[in-house]
C-alpha cells in the first residue's frame, strides 16, 4: 500500500469572515502524485476555520451563507465567557465542519457539476506569517492511494 | 487493493424539505459488493442535498428536524442577493453536510440500534429525470474494502 | 492490508449537553494497536450525541459553545411532535455531526496545536449501566493502518 502523502497548503484570508474556493489547488495536488483512486480528507488545523462542499458558480450564495451565519451566530452575546472574542468563530466552525472527504476516482476529485472544496475562515484576516496563528494552512492526506 | 466501487443512487423526492432513510439501500450495495470491511462514504453531488445519520424510529423525529431547522433558517432574508431562492438550502446543506463516512465491519454498517443514513432534501422535490438538477443521486464509494 | 480494527470506548456524561475530550483516549488507542499510518473514525452510535475538534485550551469556549447553541435550539418548540422530549438533542446531533475523520502519521494523530477531539453530550446525562440507552460509548475504527 502506498503511504498517505500529506501537503500543507498555504492560504491567506481578507475578512473576518471568507469563503475560499479551494478546488483547483486539491485537484491539482491530486494529479501532483498522480493517485488514481482512493480518498482526498481535506482539513484545517485551526478551531476558527472550517471545510465544506457548496456552490461554485454564483459568488452570491458565499455572501448569503456568511451573513445569515453571522445573523444566526453574531460576534457577541452577553454570556461568552471566552475572553478572545471568538466564540462565534469557535461555533460555526463545530457546525461547518473542520473537514471534508472527498472520493478521488481515475485522479479526479467526484463532486457534483456545481460543487467546490471551500476553506472557511471565520476569524481572519490571517495570512503567511501574520494573524493570530501565524499561517493558515490546509493539510490535504489521501488515503489509500491506488 | 480491491479498487473503489462508486456506485450511484438514483432518488425520489416529493417535498422541499424532505429526510429519506437510504440505510437499507447502502446496505444492500454493501452485501452486493461483498464488502466485508471498509468504509462507506455516502455523499451527495448536489449543493442543496444533505446526508445525515439519525433517528430511525419515531418520524417525529424527521419532522421536528426539519421545523426547527426551517424556522432557524427561513427560505427569504432580506439580505439574500443569490437569485434562485434558495440560499436556504445551500446554508442548511453546508450545516448538515454533503457526507458521512461509515464503517463497515463483517459485512454490515456499524451502526446504533437508533440510527439511519438519511438523504436530506432542502430543494426539491425533485425526482429522476425532472427537478432543477435532472435528477437526485447519491454515491456511495467504499475505501479499501477488504 | 490490516484489518481494521473497531474499538469501543465507554463515556460517562453529568450534564444534559456537556462537551468531554477525547483526543487523549483516541491517542492511546492508536499507539496501542501501532497504528503508524492511516485515518481513525471516531464516531458516536447515539442519536443525541456528536463528535466535534475544537479548542483544546481555554474551557470557556465549551461553556459559549454548549449555551449559544441551546440559545438557538431549546429544548422546547410549540410545535416539536416527538414525544421523548429531546429533539433539540437530534438536531444538534445533527448539525454537529456524529463523527469526525482523523488523520494519523507517524502513530500520531494530525490535529492542530489548539485542537482537541470532543464527545459532545446532547441529552446527557448518560453513563455505564444506567441513562437512556444504557451506556454512551464511542467507536474508533481506523481504515488502512499501514
Amino acid at each position: 500500500m502506498r503511504n498517505l502523502p500529506i501537503i500543507t497548503l498555504l492560504l491567506q484570508t481578507k475578512s473576518r469572515n471568507q469563503m475560499l474556493e479551494i478546488t483547483d489547488h486539491v485537484q491539482r495536488l491530486v494529479a501532483q502524485h498522480q493517485i488514481q483512486s482512493g480518498l482526498a480528507i481535506v482539513c484545517v488545523p485551526h478551531t476558527t476555520a472550517a471545510i465544506t462542499i457548496n456552490e461554485n458558480a454564483d459568488p452570491d450564495v458565499k455572501h448569503d451563507l456568511l451573513k445569515k451565519l453571522d445573523q444566526l451566530i453574531p460576534k457577541s452575546e452577553t454570556y461568552y465567557q471566552h475572553d478572545e472574542g471568538n466564540s462565534d468563530s469557535h461555533l460555526k466552525t463545530a457546525l461547518i465542519g473542520n473537514s471534508a472527504t472527498v472520493i478521488i476516482e481515475r485522479g479526479q476529485l467526484v463532486l457534483g457539476r456545481w460543487q467546490g472544496i471551500y476553506f472557511c475562515e471565520f476569524d481572519g484576516p490571517r495570512g503567511i506569517g501574520k494573524g493570530r496563528f501565524g499561517k493558515a494552512e490546509k493539510r490535504g492526506g489521501k488515503s489509500n492511494g491506488d
